[in-house]
């Protein structure tokens, strides 16, 4: 059985993550979905809360799984005993990120294959970061991001939540 | 009549700024240079200053008009009822963040277009984080930003206003 | 009176370009739409074909002409009085060449000025050659140019005309 | 049963596309080589030459088949009942190019999916053109393709068959 | 005599650095390795320890001199009597950075030329950053960077060092 | 004594191009411009009158000399005894074709060196195609090439000597 792991921050999920699970859900027997812990920027959305929001987005995919992990990526595909790393490419910049990240894992764990999807057009321009930003300035966010998320999104910036 | 936005953080305005104003002031009738209250990143000058700075530069522009704006972009363009953008592209990494900011902007106002115009190639790597260290490690900032905006950057720097 | 030329091959015209004339329609009191006798590369549509395909595209915008042109672009601006040259970038091997034209023809003619415009990204991977090497093997052109152009591929290539 | 087509020209097939080959049979059950009969540019070898060196190189993989193919790709996957297409990615370059392709074939069919591996870096700036200058020059091409490719190359060249 | 400077922050020095190193004490008669004081950014080593990690590992290069130097690196070619600034250029992100560095540079002194050299490939994607957070995040260093920095990194991390 | 190679099709030879000699002339004891005998596309000038074009424009610099090679740059320098080859570049798309062939290069003769220098941006976006693009349109090459070859263009054009 044939299985693959996406992980990210997913500070919150978009809808071009959205679209990402259905492709490689779509592709593989089993996708696991890990929301890193800890991210190299300040988080809007605790972890549990980004869990329970990917999950929710996420529930329509009878194979697809939603953890959260910690540290390496590699290390955490070992342990689940997954060898495929799915990541989505929107554009120029993420290619290189992505190939250097890609490439360090490869010499880190050269079992483990990463492979690359294109989500539709329609999302390519959709990052978490302009969603925040976007939200934060009271725009309407309904475009890139599901109804749940949206929801989350005003009850957390109302509270103050915002850097 | 036809007017655009300029917008930006303006921390300070280069000459390549300058030259962008100039060029965008021969095509529309009205130019309206919005500077942002607030940026990703810190700032070394203040809102004020910064439309001052502005100001300064642009006075013999006489179809001109600065002023300083918070929020989305989009809405203070609907609020002034201006339907065009303008934006400068120097180079490869800002054309990626251009078109993803231009993508999300339509996608939040659709009758809002962004048009893009190249700065002279003199000034194609002038970028107002590269002034600002230049200016704080004592280089000469006379081939980057104007006159006054050179006798700004010492003051501010002698009274230790850098991060 | 504000007016502006957009030139290329349009061979043939897809609905990324006629997605720019919109844009630019709206842009601008007048637009000219330059269609180049010559191109680098063979043509599959003679420039008479080309012209009458733009034409026919392009027919409900009441301020848009369209011509053929020959020779350098900055030179035919000059004949017909017009300071505004625009240009569409749809992704990254664009912005460099388009960048390199715009600077050689900023040198050439320092009065005229190039602006960029972002057509839909529905379009944005849609290019003449693409459509032309669809229609060759037989895929269905639909999603990429307008039914009129559709009828002329099909057309000319039965008669054997592509090379 | 998850199957994938790899389709390429291969004029000649070199160790980064061995080295995609079998990252591909590792990943899919069942692994379709589908070599272009028709290029954008002149060939070096026939379509027969070509599968004949493309089966050589990949006959220790034992899920991995290799045929000609004329046409659209897409057309050909349908015929085939397969859904994915496998592509490398080595380079920027390659990256949009991929993109537009990917994106167009979307447009296509939007049934199969493009996923893109990375090839090993050692490989990352060997391409089937440089091989074939390199080759043509005299050059010692053992760095880049397979012995078997090798020897063909110099059989080909000796009897004038390059353009 | 033709002498180079070498410059960067060296947090810490990577197998890439080290190449580059070599490459460049080949062509020069005399090298220079400056690492600077300041950074954009927190480091995880302090200058002192920088210094010692290059001067252990480019020891075997006997034209090779290592200081720390802060401010303006042309300044600091000034006072060295040094006109040649030698950077390694990895990837496409490096090269729109290195160049905007490059002419501003010239601009500020136009008699100091930045010649660019290209590391290893099997090093063009490791990145200070990415060995600092392997290591914070317990993976192997060891493919990256060389055992005396291996030993330093582990070290300052058992002290609770990073960020 | 340290020698280098600059080696092109120089058809014609650029300011750009002289701009970099004047930058290699500085940096080393002796420069051999090596025009290139055979290039990949139609040449509009004879290699006779390339070589005499690059002599006339670089006789102000003693130590540079201009020959012409055929076949494998590598094979060339070897020749020669010369183990740095210098490149000029410009933009985004010379580099990543820059870097696959002096990894190509590097590959086949380990020993050799290549190094980029950048040119004055004035002449970052002139190239030999756009010169000669420009010339057969009737436009200036003032500000492209030198007095000598603009002469030269206008001659060999006027006897049809264009493609």
């Amino acid at each position: 059985m044939k299985a693959a792991i996406y992980a990210g921050t997913f500070d919150p999920i978009t809808l071009g993550h959205v679209d990402l699970v259905e492709r490689a859900a779509r592709l593989f027997d089993r996708l696991v979905i890990a929301v890193a812990v800890h991210s190299r920027k300040a988080v809007l959305f605790e972890v549990e809360e980004r869990v329970a929001m990917v999950r929710e987005v996420s529930k329509m995919f009878s194979n697809v799984e939603v953890e959260s992990f910690d540290g390496l990526l590699v290390k955490y595909a070992h342990e689940k005993g997954i060898h495929v790393v799915v990541r989505g490419i929107r554009a120029f910049s993420d290619f290189e990120f992505e190939f250097q990240m890609a490439l360090t894992n490869r010499k880190l764990a050269p079992d483990i294959e990463t492979i690359f999807l294109m989500p539709n057009e329609d999302y390519s321009y959709v990052s978490s970061s302009t969603v925040r930003e976007v939200a934060q300035m009271g725009g309407d966010t309904g475009n890139f991001v599901a109804k749940s998320v949206q929801k989350a999104l005003e009850i957390k910036l109302k509270k103050g939540g915002s850097k």
